[in-house]
């Protein structure tokens, strides 16, 4: 790492993570990412993409004695969410490959569930950010599809496929399901009565049941942004600041 | 038609349509169909499946100076259509066609709008209906992509494909678009908060915006029907009795 580093709080508090300074950094994404995954206690999780490890970890201050494993392709990215995993003392093992090319020491488990936060930009329709990391974190050239079918194959049978994404993708997720089933769609308004912009999905392997819409849940209260302060709605403020699980689905 | 017919009046009473007593009866769907059409004054339309015209119709009352065809394969129903058509003054032409083999008169034209709405039921989680019109009209031996399909090549370029269908359709929906596009969902949820089991839909040939997602739209008021009278959210009573375009979109 030939940057500086910040050491940011998450879940109130509850875990303290070390990231780049520039670059990629974590939003708030990932954070309702792991509070939307239904994990119990016990169980394995994979992580396709897991950065410098936010999703992994807060879910493991909601659910205890998870295994997870999360696999990302920069090895600086990597080496901090081993750092960070040492730190919290979570059972997460880090492992740095692409999740086109996964080594046999994953291809060869299956997990109960898979999260992903896939990047989240067109590269046809957007320029490459001239920050290398934050240009592979964010920009797209492992295609939408690779994510699902991978994500599948190493699902448990009836294993929970969780991921959030921008709406505008819904379509492509749809159509790459795969052998992935009983899908359900959690929108993500920014406000009242605003398009939602960003989605959680969840999809079951081999699941049969009819796909469901949930309503939105609310990101943030009143209109517009008036202050200077956050104004996250209770039920959200509670996913981020007191590690709830997540209010809709 | 061997069996009764009633007359039933629709958008509070502008428009009165003969349909059969028994079997396939319209519900609100295809009113609904209508208003969220964005039909202009004197544009050309296309109804895939348009049963005794309803939708057709009731988009002629809302919108002046249109040239409307509807494709229908039952006989009984599209002669029902025509007299419908007939007593209205609509310019609505009914022809008697399975979508899946329009005749050249249909497939040498290309319209500024096409809407549909598809049978709900699919054969394989159902059981077919004993009354030979209601299950031509609900069961779904037509598939999904066969609407979409002859939709698309119908439409000119940036014609606009509306349809209403079942939530737990969205995906084949959206798998099916071939060259259609800047697709925009519109939820409908039967009651503030719950799911919406139903969705609006639509679509753009060769339309290259970004997916969108709106919030809901709500039929009913309250939590449950209480009274005997009915409790429709004030925007969807304005679609239904005074044929207001629809809210949402």
């Amino acid at each position: 790492m030939d940057e500086a580093l910040t050491r940011d709080d998450y879940l109130g508090g509850r875990l303290s993570l070390w990231q780049p300074a520039r670059g990629y950094r974590a939003g708030i994404d990932p954070v309702l990412l792991a509070a939307a995954c239904p994990a119990k206690a016990g169980e394995s999780i994979l992580e396709l993409g897991c950065g410098v490890g936010t999703a992994a970890l807060c879910l493991s201050v909601r659910v205890p004695d998870l295994r997870i494993t999360g696999v990302e392709r920069q090895a600086d990215m990597a080496a901090l969410a081993c750092r960070n995993a040492s730190e919290t003392g979570a059972h997460f093992q880090v492992v740095t490959a692409d999740i086109a090319t996964l080594p046999d020491a994953v291809k060869q488990q299956s997990y109960d569930h898979v999260i992903a936060n896939p990047p989240f930009f067109l590269r046809s329709e957007s320029h490459a950010s001239p920050h290398p990391a934050r240009e592979a974190a964010m920009g797209e050239d492992t295609a939408l599809a690779t994510w699902m079918d991978v994500a599948a194959r190493r699902l448990k049978p009836k294993g929970w496929l969780t991921l959030i994404h921008r709406t505008e993708r819904l379509a492509d997720l749809l159509c790459d399901l795969g052998t992935l089933g009983s899908v359900q769609i959690q929108p993500l308004q920014p406000r009242p009565g605003r398009e939602a912009n960003l989605i959680l999905l969840r999809a079951r392997k081999n699941g049969r049941a009819p796909l469901r819409l949930h309503p939105p849940v609310t990101l943030h209260t009143g209109e517009k942004h008036v202050t200077d302060g956050e104004d996250y709605s209770p039920a959200i403020r509670a996913v981020l600041r007191s590690s709830a699980p997540f209010p809709g689905f």
